[in-house]
């Protein structure tokens, strides 16, 4: 049906970046920058190995669609609730900083005005999936630094929704103050109706299960929720993948045995999302050293920024733990790549610009596990002395 | 970063199929035909509420090639050795008889070569889906004549198999002797060195999950395999489907986990094929006398063939036995939907005959429920009184 090279491309990428994720996962660092750099390597514009185009595209957002799906799945409104001041400060901090300064650096540039918003708006998503899994690994999970950064990494996440939602709205229109009203207002009502009512409904829907011509499979249902969220969501201007995180967020019975039908589907797409993502990528912009020079500033601001909000946000937690949470809060992963690729689509990033964000990305989410780790194992070693301490006062 | 009518298709195909799926099941009916009518009703010759195009035909691939993986997965080896004279003998003239009537009304009624070739091909292939489903839903998979159809419908799987990929060579070359003696080798030489050298291949992989840079998850190594192969198998000429076949026959470790894990990307992605291979039929074709009348003749010899060589293959098992093999073989599936849009593909097929293949499977998926339901439940109970008999005699 198709031309044998689909197949081909779509084998050379899983394989690349099932390898280079296996690479990186080997020495400790995050499989998503093995598959990005995989992507990078076996793209048009270095091996030459895969092309480009509109199938590969769909491939690539049906990944992106079920990772945010999975990070909604994964982050539950009681969670949100039970967060406390220091997430919330922290994530609000940790998003506000690094836009104001990224649209301070872009706009001083003399870069476009949409250009500058998302760039700015991919400086801000923590990448939840980095932090977590460099936390679980070390079995650091339920440290209180660790709970403030997952937490603060679910804000976050939102608010990072939001300004991709008000951002992509802003690059369709102009950006008049009508316009920058009705989209956030679109969002706001989007995401309310959603949070309200749609728990409700997929209440409704789990009750019907018994009932003839209703599929009884959570997970089936739990597709038709996001490919329909999604659809929505993309008709009436929103990114696709706010409708994908919101049916995640709204999903909330038998969520344990939807992420585990949902984790196989996710292991065979969402590579395809980074590798397709890397391989749009062509090194050689870094080769102007102007593009370096920018790449460098905004991933130092990127770092400097986060950490300065994590701290802030969690200082009255002690200087230790307000230093792991900043430090946690530094990688960014899959939404600054999604915002950056949407920008790149859209046609208000140049593939420059798209260069220093994924740059950026991958530097942030490089640097975070070698500084974080001995930083956390230190403070685990603390937490186990203070405890024997107490254990021989009593 | 495609436009919003791609996701809407997804999900009107995705609720659609499934909807209707749920209904047929609810009736007692296998849920493909659902799926296909599905199609049918939402595609751009009914309702109109999908288009048509190469990002579609891409997904509906997929779906097929995991459709093919997960037979081949179902199909061990050692089962096929055990299978016994009935079951080839069963196998093979189910094959030989609705290949053979089909190609002499074909050609008797001056179709063009190419397209009896594949419309008789299309008529071979018995469901093994639909009619192992039916047998699991009665309990009854233990059964002699289960077992025979069950092993038979192997055979012929594979026989089909090989009868497409011959055709799929001849179509696209002349119909000399040399080319089909070329095709035929390059089909064995697959073949053999797919089932011969690929379950050493797969074991030694497995022994290698422990080194560095190797993928440890077998579902992993599975769908890299699937892929691989498919992509292989599309390059020298043959179908993609057998690639993915051969991947899941010589995948023969960690069956039952990849089994489990490929379930949820199967719920997911077969719906697609179904659906969309529906919505390219065009119900109007049978406003045309001519095609109905034909259709309802190529179904009326695809039943008879099929009844014919499960009973002549069976005779030395019982009247009884035979009667229930050869009932069991009629159901036409995925194979001839296959091998259907494969031709209409390569254009050597014309939309008319698409429909009569279509209507020819979905009557013989339709009527054998009803047909075989009932003789397997008397059956059930002779054996049950033959066994009480016995207990009694003693």
């Amino acid at each position: 049906m198709e031309a044998p090279s689909v197949l081909i491309d779509l084998f050379v990428l899983f394989a690349a970046a099932k390898l280079f994720g296996e690479v990186f996962g080997h020495f400790g660092q995050p499989e998503v920058v093995g598959e990005l750099l995989a992507g990078v390597l076996v793209g048009p514009h270095v091996l030459g190995l895969v092309g480009e185009g509109e199938v590969l595209e769909l491939i690539a957002e049906l990944g992106v669609i079920l990772l945010l799906f999975t990070v909604g799945l994964e982050t539950s409104v009681g969670e949100l609730r039970r967060v406390g001041r220091a997430a919330l400060l922290v994530g609000v901090l940790g998003v506000v900083f690094p836009f104001a300064l990224g649209m301070l650096l872009m706009v001083g540039l003399d870069h476009p005005t949409e250009e500058a918003l998302f760039v700015s708006a991919a400086m801000v998503a923590t990448s939840v999936g980095i932090t977590a899994r460099v936390l679980r690994d070390l079995g650091a999970v339920r440290t209180v630094a660790a709970r403030v950064v997952l937490a603060a990494a679910v804000v976050d996440d939102i608010l990072a929704i939001m300004v991709l939602a008000v951002v992509s709205g802003l690059a369709e229109g102009d950006l008049s103050t009508t316009e920058l009203t009705l989209t956030f207002g679109l969002v706001a009502v989007f995401l309310a109706v959603a949070v309200l009512a749609g728990p409700r409904l997929v209440r409704s829907i789990s009750r019907m299960g018994h009932l003839p011509f209703v599929p009884n499979s959570p997970f089936i249902i739990a597709m038709l929720l996001t490919l329909g969220l999604a659809a929505l969501s993309e008709t009436i201007g929103l990114a696709a993948i706010i409708g994908a995180f919101l049916a995640g967020l709204i999903f909330d019975y038998s969520r344990e045995e939807v992420a585990s039908q949902v984790q196989p589907v996710y292991d065979l797409l969402v590579p395809f999302f980074f590798a397709i993502t890397g391989s749009i990528l062509d090194p050689g912009v870094f080769t102007q050293g102007s593009i370096l020079g920018l790449a460098g500033v905004v991933t130092a601001i990127a770092i400097a920024t986060k950490v300065a909000g994590g701290w802030l946000g969690a200082a009255h937690l002690g200087r230790r733990t307000a230093l792991t949470v900043g430090i946690g809060m530094v990688p960014r992963g899959e939404v600054g790549l999604i915002v950056a690729s949407l920008g790149l689509g859209i046609g208000v990033i140049s593939t420059d610009i798209f260069g220093v964000v994924l740059a950026m990305t991958v530097v942030t989410t490089l640097v975070t596990p070698p500084v974080l780790g001995p930083l956390v194992r230190r403070h685990l070693r603390e937490l186990r002395d203070e405890e024997a301490r107490h254990r021989e006062e009593k």
